[in-house]
């Protein structure tokens, strides 16, 4: 059967109601992981939707929220994943919106929810392309699989309990993850296939028994020296990261991952001018600069707080100190082997008394640059644009691919019609009802081009 | 004429009333310094209060608060000098308070009121005691200077305005500053004749413009890691001060300096005991310890924050970091010349892009210890209590000797009844009216023993 875009891209501009009613539902109901409340009600609303929509589904119970699998097979056995959750982030500060957070408004064509973007819009989306090609060709080319979770803004703490239990139903050729930016319509899409893990720890330095008087910083322990000085061996001016033994299990870069950097969607200039500085770490620029940002680990030092931190003076012997560190990981690195490298390496050099919590823990994940499942994201881009898309095998932030992905080396990868600028988990989170609807037919094109693979 | 000890102890003993009545009043009207609230309403009531006392008055207006200088003269030309100061700290959190903070009010012998011991109760003792003293005898034995401003909370900052614009009026034989406590009644009293000095510096690095995803840090410059490793240079792990020149101007001890360590009220076991520790810094005891914490200057981290500071992780490129700095400075270190060698330290080491900021700049001060005021405080308090006095030539923290002694090399010392646990500064600021009453007995035998000085 020939793929008429046209007549499915009709079809979803004539029942866009409907899916923005279907999106206005789930906004509306809260679902906030971190707290627990409304996970239930919206687990619910999601179950009961994709029954409504003719898919079939296999719950699974979790330590925490319930996951999902719909899947509504097609002609071929080829199978098109798409990863979801019904979370959202919490909506404070609550005075900072112009609408309700939880009543899905539309204003100049931009629809205003908590979740509207992150991920709902996205779940509905895919949802809405497997129904409009359903409805207009009565089946579809491919089978289309929703890997759905209640837990991802806490972090995805039980998906690799989904994915363990989950067994053969996990089986994609390829799963498409939340977000996926364009730098707006008109722009090339960006294909991301794969991203950096995130190790995220809190290194604790304990000094005196409380805040004291700092007419005592002579004769008793400073906490925020102690860590400080426990920094000061993990990094050096120049950057490099000096832990023993950080780097070794980092693999070599495959020839296509160097090639690949020709094709990136990064606007140097735009970013240096945005970011307010002179110039990018050590003077890098073109493809050395892209061959860090999208392969180098890091070792990030995201927050820093000790003693006293208000305006004006006090003067204080702190009693604790606290270092926030994320470190970005490239395969192979372990997230748990790297905290205990870093714990060696303090010990090794006096500081064994320094506390390294892991706070969150997620492998990173770089798809086979040879998987068809690439090809059907660029030939999908092309076809749906006309514009040849950008593509990275390394997005440099983190996405759970490896939780789904890693047993079983399923391609996966990030591609949309979406905006940065979408607000997501802040005030005002929002979603153009245009972007939108560019969403779910750029979907259809990819159902249509997972068809196409033999 | 004899000094009847009793007579007087019996006088102030009988007009406490009086006293306290004349301390509510004082803290019945706010005076902070920090807002300005209510200070001309307080200059008024402590001019008026002097007036009604018999003592002759002289205003200094500075740019900021007014000071004033009371005087009763007495049969000698020798000159007790007394520092105080009307304004108090602000009363936050006000929920904490047991009472209200601006109406003096008494349980179980405890007045309970804001500035009720800093440094409202000091003022009243002095004045008690002077009046007290007129009032048994007719006379006094010396001549009695209060040296009084209305900043002491916010640092003096005019301080040094006031004593220029002084000349020789300030000119004192001794002068008493506030404070001065004894480890409950019994104990030895803790005579101070020197102090360290305050230099408070706030050093911030800058890095991208705002606050930025972490996914940027491989490629985008961290004000975190950039302080840290801006300290990293100042400071090593043994706590060596590593700032170029920075014990430079540091005068050798005097002999009798060691001495007087002999004498010293520092109780090391409840000390280390209460701050948690296993051991002071080096491991050091005995005179070794004490020889730093009276003498030697410190370079003590008091505070530390970037990025994020809350629970949880955020994975964030933080924009700025700042690091409050308080350096305790001994003779002969110069504020400002201290805080150019920071910079300089830090410039010569690459790191001139971090901003240093002169917060407080407080010098040192040694009283001559061959001065005759240190024994009118020893004999004093030998009198009083019974017992020899400790003796310290430094105390490890910070008032403003300097500010009034230092050109005219005036004695200066810190000795009294108070209590380290009296809020000062927090919530509950309290004196219990015996120590209240012990205040200004002391203060007038004090008044004797400057007026047996020939």
């Amino acid at each position: 059967m020939q793929f008429d875009q046209k007549k499915i891209f009709d079809y979803i501009d004539a029942h866009k109601e409907e899916y923005i009613a279907l999106l206005s539902r789930m906004c509306g109901q809260k679902s906030l992981a971190m707290t627990g409340e409304g996970i239930g009600e919206m687990f619910r609303i999601v179950t009961e939707t994709f029954r409504e929509y003719g898919l079939e589904m296999q719950v699974f119970e979790t330590p925490g929220n319930p996951c999902v699998i719909a899947v509504k097979k097609g002609e071929t056995e080829k199978t098109l994943g798409f990863y979801h959750h019904y979370d959202v982030m919490p909506v404070e500060p609550l005075s900072e919106w112009q609408s309700d957070p939880w009543t899905l408004t539309v204003r100049d064509g931009v629809m205003y929810a908590r979740g509207v973007a992150d991920n709902k819009g996205g779940l509905v989306s895919s949802l809405a392309a497997t129904d409009a090609y359903l409805k207009v060709y009565g089946t579809l080319p491919c089978c289309v699989k929703f890997l759905i979770e209640g837990e991802e803004e806490i972090g995805s703490p039980n998906l690799g309990f989904f994915t363990k239990a989950c067994g053969d139903a996990l089986e994609c050729d390829g799963i498409i993850f939340e977000g996926g930016d364009r730098n707006g319509k008109g722009s090339p899409l960006e294909i991301t296939t794969g991203v950096k893990g995130l190790l995220y720890l809190e290194l604790t330095a304990q000094g005196v028994r409380t805040d004291a008087h700092s007419s005592l910083a002579v004769i008793a322990p400073n906490a925020a020296w102690r860590l400080v000085q426990a920094l000061g061996t993990i990094k050096d001016a120049e950057g490099n990261i000096l832990v023993d033994g950080f780097y070794d299990d980092v693999l070599p870069l495959r020839q296509k991952d160097l090639d690949v950097l020709e094709r990136d969607a990064f606007d140097e200039e735009a970013t240096r001018k945005h970011l307010g500085i002179p110039a990018f770490n050590n003077g890098k620029t073109g493809k050395e600069l892209l061959k860090d940002y999208h392969y180098a680990p890091t070792l990030n030092l995201a927050g820093l707080v000790s003693g006293y931190t208000g305006e004006g003076t006090k003067t204080v012997l702190p009693a604790k100190a606290t270092a926030k560190i994320d470190i970005r990981l490239v395969p192979d690195m372990d997230p748990e082997k790297t905290a205990q490298r870093v714990r060696d390496h303090l010990a090794a050099r006096g500081f064994g008394d320094i506390d390294v919590k892991v706070m969150t823990a997620t492998k990173s994940y770089r798809s086979d640059p040879d998987a068809p499942f690439t090809d059907v994201m660029i030939r999908s881009a092309r076809s749906f644009t006309g514009i040849e898309p950008k593509v990275s095998h390394s997005h440099p932030a983190t996405m759970p691919f490896a939780n789904l992905c890693a047993d079983r080396r399923i391609p996966a990868g990030a591609v949309g019609c979406g905006t940065p600028h979408n607000n997501a988990h802040g005030p005002n989170e929002k979603y153009a009802i245009e972007d939108f609807l560019d969403d779910i037919k750029f979907r259809s094109v990819l159902i249509r081009e997972m068809g196409e693979e033999k």
